[in-house]
C-alpha cells in the first residue's frame, strides 16, 4: 500500500522532496518497499490541488515551473487551503513545509495539531512547532498512535535527531554543543580570511546564505530555535525561547579574530545545552574555541554537533545544515523511519 | 515482558554490557519500557551458569570478580557450553561477545547461525560473522523474523551502522572513508610528536592499545574487517577479505611524517570503500591527507568516518572506536533498537 502524502507549503524544501521522490521512486520501492502517492499540495501563494487518486507529481511540477502556480494543473480539485487540505483530503501523511515562525509557530502549529488530532502522521522541517510545542505534539502523536517527525528542522538531512534518539539511546546525553547556523559560520570563516563583519555579511547575502534582513541568523535566533529543539527532544528539557541565553556575532571584530588566532583559537557561534544538577540550561553565544576542538575545524556553511554522554564520551557529527536537496532528504528519512516501524515484520 | 538474554563469551565487552544493564535497569524500564533478565552466561575459560528464571547478575559478577569463574555462583545449572546454551536455554536474545576470528569467523559464526536458526535475536560486537557472512546471516534473520545486530563491531558505541542504515536511508552511499583503528591512529599521532614507529608502538603496547603481537592493528587487518562490514552492510557490496587491498603503517618513517607536514598534510590509515561504475571496491592503506580533511584532524585513539552520499554530500561521524563501556553500550543500543521495533505501538 502506498502512503498518501499531502504537502502543506510547497517552497524550496517541499519541491526538493518532490524531486527526490520522483527520482527515487523505483529505488524506494525495491530497497525499502516504500511506495507513495502525492494526493494534495496546498501553498498559500501558489494555490492548491487535490486528487484523491493521486496527482501526477511531475506534471504538477512542470506546470508550477511554467506558471508559478499549482492550480494550472489540469486535473483535481483546486483552491483548498491548508487546514481544509489537512482535514478533508485522504492524505495519511502531512508534510508540513511552510515558513518558520519562532514567536508563535503559526500557522504550522495549527497544521501539525490538526493533522495529528485526525490520526495523520506529520513530517516537517519547520522549526516552529518542534521548538515551541514539542511535548504537546509528542504526546498528541502518541495518543493518536501516529508519528511526529522533524529531522530536517535542525541540520537538514544530516542525521542528528535520529542519532540522539536512536543511535545514542540508552545513554544519558549530558551536553550538546554545536555549530547550528551555516550563515554565521560562513561569515566568521570569511572574517578569518581578512574581511570585516560587514564585508563578510554582504558576501553571504550575495551568495544567498543570508537574508536581506539577516537578524534571524546573525543575532542567533535560528541557532536558538535549533538548540531548543535538541534540548527538548534529546534531553527532555522542556525549555522555552525565553530560557535560552542568546548573543549573536554582530559585535565580533577583526581584532577579536586576530587575538583568537594568536592564542591558537577560532571564533564560532556555539549553541549549547547541558545538564547540571538535574537541570538543563541552554545558550547561544560566540566562543573562541581551541583548534583541537573538532568544532573549531568546521568551516564555511558546514554545521556540526558534539554529543557528550555518560557512556560514550564525545561523539561529533559534521554535515550540511541547509539546502533544497539536503532538507528534502531529511523529510524522506523521516518518511522511511515511519515506514520501517509500520512495516516491521515485512521489512527487507 | 522482559527480554531473556544469554551471553556467549563474557570478557571485557560482555562484562561492560552487564554493568551497564545493572546501572541503568530503572532508567531503561522507565524511559524505554525495556526490561531484561540474564538467564545464561557461557564462557570458554570462565565456565557457565544458567537459570531459566534469571540469574542475579550482580551476584554473578561479584563471584566472577572474586574467583575468576562463573560456576562459583551458588545457583543454576553449571557447565553448559556455548552451543548447548544457545540451543537449550530459554534465552530469546543471544549476545555474542567471543573473540574475533577474521579467517573463519568461528566459533562465533556457528553461534550466530545456531541462534538465528532457532528464532533467537543476535546482538554482537564480534567482527567475524558480520565481516565474513553478512548476507547469509541477514537473510537467515529475515527468514526467521528475528534481528541480527552488530553496531559494536565497527566503532564501538559510536553510531555508524545505524547512521548508515537508518539516518541516511533513502540516499545512495557512494563512498565511505574513515579511520577505523585507534591503535594505528595513536601510533601515527605519536610519530608526529617525534617518536619513531617502534617507540610509538611500544608506548601503545604499554598503554594497552596494542597487543604484544600487534599485526591485527598495524598491518591493517582490523580496519579491513571493519570496512568489509561497512561496505557489505551499507553499500550491498558482497566483498570478501581477499577483495580488499590492504597495507599497514609499518613502513611509515619519521621522514614520511615530516615530508607530509611540510606539504600541510598528515598521515592516516584510511579504510575506504567506493562505488564506481556500479561496482564497489575497498582498500585499507596509509594516506597523507590535507589538513582541511575532517579525518586529518582526528588524533589519538579516536575513530571517524565520512559518508559521501548522492543527496547529502559529506557527513562525518567522530567518536570512540573501542573500550569496555563504549562497546558494551553498542550492544545496548542494538537491544534497544530491537525493542523499538518489537514494541512499536506501545512505545513511549
Amino acid at each position: 500500500v502506498a502512503y498518501r502524502l499531502a504537502f502543506i507549503g510547497f517552497g524550496t524544501v517541499g519541491q526538493g522532496l518532490a524531486e527526490i521522490l520522483l527520482d527515487k521512486r523505483e529505488a524506494l520501492r525495491s530497497q525499502y518497499g516504500f511506495e507513495w502517492e502525492v494526493v494534495a499540495i496546498s501553498d498559500i501563494t501558489k494555490g492548491a490541488v487535490y486528487s484523491e487518486k493521486g496527482l501526477d507529481l511531475s506534471g504538477v511540477l512542470s506546470v508550477l515551473q511554467k506558471t508559478g502556480r499549482l492550480d494550472g494543473y489540469s486535473e483535481g480539485i483546486k483552491g483548498w487551503d491548508s487546514l481544509k487540505t489537512i482535514r478533508e483530503t485522504n492524505a495519511d501523511v502531512i508534510i508540513e513545509v511552510t515558513f518558520t515562525n519562532i514567536e508563535t509557530a503559526e500557522p504550522a502549529l495549527s497544521h501539525v495539531k490538526t493533522a495529528l488530532s485526525l490520526g495523520k502522521h506529520v513530517v516537517t522541517s519547520n522549526k516552529g512547532p518542534a521548538a515551541l510545542a514539542l511535548e504537546e505534539l509528542t504526546n498528541l502523536a502518541k495518543e493518536k498512535g501516529v508519528f511526529f517527525k522533524f529531522e530536517g528542522a535542525v541540520m537538514s538531512g544530516t542525521p542528528l535527531i535520529s542519532v540522539g534518539l536512536n543511535g545514542l539511546a540508552g545513554s544519558e546525553i549530558q551536553e550538546i554543543r554545536g555549530i547550528l547556523n551555516g550563515t554565521t559560520n560562513y561569515i566568521l570563516t570569511e572574517m578569518e580570511k581578512g574581511k570585516t563583519y560587514e564585508e563578510a555579511l554582504r558576501e553571504a547575502q550575495r551568495l544567498g546564505y543570508a537574508e536581506a534582513v539577516p537578524d534571524a541568523d546573525v543575532e542567533g535566533w535560528d541557532a536558538l530555535a535549533k538548540i531548543l529543539i535538541l534540548a527538548n527532544a534529546l534531553m527532555k528539557a522542556n525549555l522555552k525561547v525565553k530560557d535560552v541565553e542568546r548573543e549573536g556575532i554582530t559585535k565580533i571584530t577583526p581584532s577579536d579574530i586576530e587575538e583568537a588566532r594568536r592564542e591558537g583559537k577560532r571564533w564560532k557561534l556555539i549553541a549549547r545545552a547541558q545538564r547540571e544538577g538535574g537541570k538543563v540550561t541552554a545558550q547561544v553565544r560566540p566562543q573562541a574555541l581551541p583548534l583541537e576542538d573538532p568544532l573549531a575545524q568546521v568551516m564555511g556553511v558546514t554545521n556540526a554537533l558534539t554529543f557528550r554522554t555518560d557512556l560514550l564520551g564525545g561523539v561529533t557529527v559534521i554535515g550540511p545544515g541547509a539546502g533544497r536537496k539536503e532538507t528534502g532528504f531529511a523529510l524522506l528519512t523521516d518518511l522511511l523511519e515511519i515506514h520501517r516501524y509500520l512495516s516491521h515484520g515485512s521489512r527487507s
